[in-house]
């Protein structure tokens, strides 16, 4: 087996552990098992458990920010709707079995700093993101402009991961259909001070 | 030692870790360590960590549930408002390295049946006593009647659970402030909407 593929198959198998059992709950014996790799293998690719956890943070941060379009010439609030339900139904297609790792991580390794500090760094990224399509919005007399846009990114995001965990322990998308009709409702101008561009292509 | 006494510092010591440190990184020697008592009387209490696990996530949702005052002549908002501030000030005063136990036993032991079942529960039963809560404000005319109460409650829970996870990463209230900034705003009957009872005592 060639190097490269071994630590891919090492990365994929504990993504897909940590996602569903937690980090503290899946042992290197557990991811390597589940690599079909030797153990031996493992320490060749990576220094401890800790190391691949935060390299499997990241590509997930990575995987979920690609799925926002930062600019382009579509509506905005159409952009972070998009963006919200790519990731619900990936969810979907796993049953709601797995959710953001980045939720999880700041839940269950919060006493860990280097955990604490790797998902915050990959939050703040996350609601840069959602920030710059919202002033984008706003902009463009779609979205509130009287709110201030970085509480509504931030909210927006802890919001969404709120409905995380709700669809995880429910195993249903409940949660999302409620976030989905509430989030963007906060977000849209409505009635009388919603202007013209708002319906612009 | 009483063994009432044993079983209480047993359920205090366990409830301090789960909260802190989460579940899975928790082990019986731990809970016995830093209850002080020897390990031998941790069975003759509990059956396994996990019947521990699910009386002190018990115990943790009735406290939390017990801050929101369900039936009284006060404000149904400021009653809200109130219950969140109890508990917000709770993980002020831990410096924010704990948070809910609901929101953390959903993300981490979310593919355990048990845990899952109970979380979803106690989840549930908060929810619903938002709602009454919420059903009460509409009547009264201080919170949006053409909002559906189920999907507000709902949604306030998520949405706090979410900020209560970064709180725990940024170990600050600024996710509590963007809450309370944005989802009181939701609720309340904004503008010419308003009915006159909304300021009525």
């Amino acid at each position: 087996m060639a190097k490269k593929d071994i630590r891919e198959r090492i990365v994929e198998a504990a993504s897909h552990r940590f996602h569903e059992f937690g980090y503290n709950a899946t042992g290197i014996q557990d991811i390597v098992d589940a690599a079909k790799i030797p153990k031996g293998s493992f320490y060749a690719h990576f220094k401890s458990k800790e190391a691949l956890g935060l390299e499997v943070l990241s590509d997930d941060a990575r995987d979920t920010e690609a799925t926002l379009t930062l600019n382009d010439e579509t509506s905005p609030v159409e952009r972070l709707r998009e963006h919200f339900n790519i990731l619900v139904s990936d969810y979907h297609r796993l049953k709601y079995r797995s959710g953001c790792l980045i939720g999880d991580f700041a839940s269950e390794l919060a006493s860990n700093p280097n955990f604490r500090q790797a998902t915050l760094h990959h939050h703040s990224e996350w609601s840069n993101n959602l920030e710059a399509v919202i002033r984008q919005g706003q902009a463009r007399g779609e979205i509130d402009a009287s709110r201030d846009s970085g509480v509504l990114a931030r909210y927006l995001l802890d919001s969404f991961l709120g409905a995380v965990l709700r669809s995880r322990i429910a195993r249903s998308q409940d949660a999302y259909d409620d976030f989905l009709e509430v989030c963007f409702d906060i977000l849209l101008v409505k009635g009388p001070t919603a202007s013209p561009m708002a319906t612009k292509k």
